[in-house]
């Protein structure tokens, strides 16, 4: 088995910018960077300023997302897009979406240093806003690049936690929130690639630096309701109860055991109240939440339908009632497209020779959803450390990972020719 | 089938008294009865007036509980103790404590009314604190009324919601709480009796007004604490998840199905938390209540023992830590005396005839835990309406039920000669 084929340099540094980035913070004890910020145009800037030292022109659009483009070698190439967004939750990872924006920009330094050019023109997209955690506006950066204004028409009236307006908010960082303007050109797109820590720990469990993103997974969130009869805890016997949380945790089982039939389908209930809990009462209400997902929208229409029978029929046996709401539009599934997977595999394959590429799907949502509305997009993912936790201080990418991304990434841009 | 022999008149006037009692509440929109607060100050004025105008000699003890005393037939007779408490818990049931003071009440007055008097002094103890939900006392009355002054020495200090202490609100209600004061000579007890809503539906299903309690429950209170690893809900696969909530969702139908082996035994998780809970994230850490009673010890204990021991394999084979943390002393059994359940159910069958009384263990605690520190104790139940449900504004006794109670009670007045 050849060795892999990186500079460990290039590794150290993209994971100094990282760090240098996460410096960027709203909080003082850990790293949140949300939409609008001064820590959030400070690390804008930062940004703007690493893409011209890559030779890069770089602008700012209207919502705030930095755009940088290297010119193709040839005029009139189509653009290949990259990026993902430098906004993070509370208390987040230092990876999650800046990992994106800071791998390619040094993809295309190395090739300003060598001087060279790729057959398409790349544009790196550093998107302001995709966790919407000031907000909730997940997305909007993607979807105001892909549909210009309209997309955020209806949220600049949305109010954070200090009931600042967002026009407000964005007038304040320079933006002016009733500026009409255009979508993108799909016309002129040759594909977006988003480069993403995984998030998970698949490749970690199989000892793999990179993967390539087979399809993002649709998903579902419920609020289930249920509601049996409060009752004293020492004079109600057993067979005479309709316990509400009894009930709840044979669904949370009913919901793992299914979600656990295998491939990309998972099932969690993040949240589980007992309305007015007391050590001496016998719940009466419980409410909790089902996010279901899956890479393809057939396996997560099959789970949820199961799910929720298995919930009623519980709930029907228990005499308890059971209230099911959608508490969330179901995310569609996205598959990347064909050839991209197989170009982003053989660039992982030449890099690290030997095996072919582990393709898997990706649970958690991306700015490639959106991009995915107007052209072909590709996903690569990195080998996310300490077990694979991710939204989480203890996020962490090693330099050695960082340093393969950016080689596959750079012999992907090498290769990249429709 | 004989008639049931008994005074529907009477049973409306206890019920208008319960009635008339709540009125006297600490909120305007519910019942809520807590110790020393102007309601449950004019509740004991009102119950010292009901005692006299049934022929009683009424005493206020030093920590507020209204003494009724009504003498034997001949001088030198023991004293046979009735009585319940006159406190509530928050927003609860008229009928809870109350009952077991006001039907006694209307023993005595009709044997008043009838100038009839029996073998045994009658004494009635309005306790003024049991539930202690204003100062977290359980029981402080019937404890002050066993043991004298030490039991309320530690308590003192407490404060209230408001950081009012105890010993300001003893005296501002006119209570010393540095008087000394011994506790009850058992020596001139007969024995102690108590009538309680049943709180429960045992005697609602099997349509019966009336039972004998064989004994009142042991109990434990334990916190249950399980860790697992948080993660993406989208990203982490199902096989790889150590997932707390799921791990407590088992244990809890754990719980439920070792208490469902019969008899006495119930266990109830009443409290679940899923901390920093969110849609999107596996719960990383989750914490439980678990409490256990039966009406005898050893059934309690091997219910205890195996419970947690279940739950330990249920986090060994999840790989998630648990850790069990008594909450509470465990509460001991305390069995009813033989010879006053088989008097309280003669009683009952002279009153309803035709089948033997129903005889059941009380899983709630009463004062009569406390006052079998020192003599014999018997209760009888009253069936509680609304489906059993109690510590609830819907706790509930027909008049009918109400008028059976003081009809077996004064029958077991009038047979008592101990």
């Amino acid at each position: 088995m050849k060795a892999p084929n990186f500079d460990p340099i290039i590794g150290r540094e993209l994971i100094g910018r990282v760090r240098e980035l996460a410096r960027h913070s709203d909080s003082t004890t850990n790293y949140t960077r949300t939409y609008l910020t001064p820590a959030h145009q400070d690390a804008s800037r930062r940004i703007a300023q690493w893409m011209r030292e890559a030779g890069m022109a770089v602008r700012v659009d209207a919502v705030g997302s930095v755009l940088g483009r290297y010119e193709a070698a040839a005029p009139g190439a189509k653009t290949l897009l990259m990026g993902s967004h430098f906004d993070s939750v509370r208390n987040g990872g230092a990876f999650d979406g800046v990992l994106g924006i800071l791998a390619p920009i040094a993809c295309v330094a190395e090739l300003h240093r060598r001087g060279e050019r790729v057959a398409a023109s790349i544009e790196i997209a550093a998107f302001a806003d995709e966790e919407g955690a000031r907000f909730q506006t997940s997305f909007l950066a993607s979807r105001a690049l892909v549909h210009g204004a309209g997309a955020i028409r209806d949220l600049v009236g949305r109010r954070d936690a200090e009931a600042i307006p967002l026009a407000e908010a964005m007038r304040a960082a320079g933006l002016d929130p009733s500026r009409e303007f255009a979508g993108i050109d799909p016309a002129t797109l040759a594909a977006y690639v988003e480069v993403h820590i995984e998030q998970g720990p698949v490749l970690l469990n199989e000892d793999r630096a990179l993967g390539v993103v087979t399809s993002i997974a649709a998903g579902t969130r419920h609020l289930v309701k249920v509601r049996g009869e409060a009752g004293h805890a020492g004079t109600v016997p057993m067979p005479l109860r309709r316990d509400a949380l009894a009930a709840a945790a044979e669904m949370v089982l009913a919901i793992e055991s299914r979600c656990s039939a295998g491939g990309s389908l998972v099932g969690t209930v993040g949240i589980l109240e007992v309305k007015e809990g007391t050590g001496n009462v016998i719940p009466g209400e419980v409410q909790f939440t089902a996010d279901i997902r899956a890479a393809d929208e057939d396996t997560l229409r099959d789970a949820s339908q199961d799910v929720f029978a298995k919930c009623e029929a519980i709930a029907r046996r228990r005499g308890v009632a059971i209230e099911v709401v959608a508490k969330t539009h179901g995310v569609r599934a996205v598959p990347c497209a064909g050839w991209l997977q197989d170009r982003i595999a053989a660039s992982i394959e030449r890099v690290i020779p030997g095996a072919p590429a582990r393709r898997l799907p990706s649970g958690a949502g991306h700015d490639a959803m959106i991009l995915a509305e107007v052209t072909d997009v590709g996903m690569m993912f990195v080998r996310c450390g300490a077990g694979g936790v991710s939204h989480n201080p203890s996020e962490t990418v090693s330099e050695d990972d960082a340093a393969l991304a950016i080689a596959a990434l750079l012999d992907f841009l090498r290769h990249f020719d429709r």
